[in-house]
């Protein structure tokens, strides 16, 4: 398998920019996110006012901006889902959603803040009934009743797949537009996911109207909490512990933009994608020396 | 006096950007630097590719486009060189290289970085014949001989000054550029300033070729080492100490871009600067609800 030298997780500023700067750095990367880049950036209609050298610009004028400085590097999308980021001690193994595996040497995270905090339940049950991943882990509940809490219309796929697999699926939507599937097993549930409930196993799933009798709550969030994406990653609060460089406490894995703190804003965003990427080359450049 | 709520020490995309957010935020400026922005901004003439949403633009052009910026926001740049910051604990007092004060509630310093190290002797003898201001010093060395250690075309106009007052001038230039008097007391001396020597004061000007007997020697750089400039502020080797929000060791006083270390580029300089200039709002405001 091809060992790339950096993959960067996300299509915001930060893993944006962290793309370019490698790109003219030399390093062969994986970029995984969105080819619109992040949903946020595509519904910003305001003029955003102080991303230095782009006055007055719509998000989506921003988005065309940077996705034409990507054509120009020849940067490359690669749209699957990152579920699991493995430090393997010499290089990195990333799950993706489609249940393969990509080998990088260093990794920068940049996927965003995940709003809000798990759901009660959520960590006690993660593997015994509560999934990230609908792909990786739906063989486990063929012909079982789950629930799918969908933070965007990007997971409806993942859903459908399960409603092919599983006898029943209730699906509730973190979002407003009306979801659309395939299957007729697919229930919509439009309230509010409240308690992940169990004993060895999750049993229920509560929300502020019902109860569901459920085997799995798989929840699909548009980015995950840093901590559940790296085994072993040192968080504070939901931001990933870094310091001025960019580093984690993981030797190689750096992290930049919303998810490495406050403040959330766009020029932060790239600033602290740029710092990443040269930490990230220097790190890589100090193993080949060390060899 | 007017006392502004924030002042800002330099025009590279770190000052500029702190400028625009603060602008953003309602906040009452005042913006020390240059109007054609930086000198290294101006000679970059090759491509820049990394400034997310800027590809392959020049140095020249870069500036362009933020001066725009800063015109759209009504943002003016004050011409004057501050010389020395002082934490007031209240407020900031900030000297200026025409002897006057500003008032201001807080600080960004974006000044950039200084290459090398003081010279030898520079820290011993400041005040007792090392200057960074001939504006506010030339009035002690009245009828005397001094040198002056020139950063860049701009300081011709302090040495000029200096050869009005004293008996004879040194003029050193770092820079390639001839330099142009109006006084003819003024000598160009194109060596390497290598020692300032003395005992209890300054005598002499060690060059790689030459010892000059000087009553004062002015060191005019383009940037002054941080912990020249801010009596107090804690550096760790050329560069301020600050941490992920951009904090100094002194409560209201921020640093960004290449004051504040390495990577030493635009877009990161610029994402610190939109971080200072967010922390120095937060510190307004929590200084104003503690009223």
């Amino acid at each position: 398998m091809a060992r790339y030298d950096i993959a960067i997780i996300g299509t915001g500023p930060a893993g944006l920019e962290a793309a370019v700067t490698a790109t003219v750095r030399n390093k062969n990367i994986i970029l995984f996110g969105n080819k619109d880049l992040s949903n946020k950036m595509q519904v910003v209609d305001h003029p955003i006012k102080n991303y230095l050298g782009l006055p007055e610009i719509t998000g989506k004028e921003m988005a065309a901006a940077f996705t034409k400085q990507l054509e120009i590097l020849g940067i490359e999308i690669t749209e699957t889902k990152i579920t699991s980021v493995y430090a393997m001690g010499e290089y990195f193994a990333l799950q993706t959603a489609d249940n393969n595996m990509i080998e990088a040497d260093s990794v920068i995270l940049a996927s965003g803040v995940v709003a809000g905090k798990p759901y009660p339940g959520e960590e006690k049950f993660l593997g015994r009934g509560v999934s990230y991943c609908a792909t990786c882990d739906a063989p486990l509940y063929k012909g079982k009743i789950v629930a799918v809490i969908g933070g965007g219309a990007n997971e409806e796929a993942e859903a459908d797949f399960l409603g092919e697999v599983c006898e029943k699926v209730y699906y509730i939507p973190l979002y407003k537009e009306e979801p659309k599937f395939t299957h007729d097993n697919i229930i919509v549930v439009k309230e509010k996911p409240q308690e992940i409930l169990g004993a060895m196993k999750v049993s229920t799933l509560k929300t502020d109207q019902n109860e569901y009798d459920v085997a799995c709550v798989f929840i699909l969030r548009e980015a995950q909490f840093p901590g559940q994406l790296v085994p072993g990653l040192a968080t504070e609060g939901s931001a990933v512990k870094v310091d001025l460089m960019m580093n984690t406490n993981i030797p190689g894995l750096f992290a930049a933009g919303d998810i490495a703190g406050r403040p959330y804003q766009y020029i932060k965003a790239a600033g602290q994608g740029n710092t990443a990427a040269l930490s990230a080359v220097e790190y890589l450049d100090a193993k080949r020396r060390a060899k």
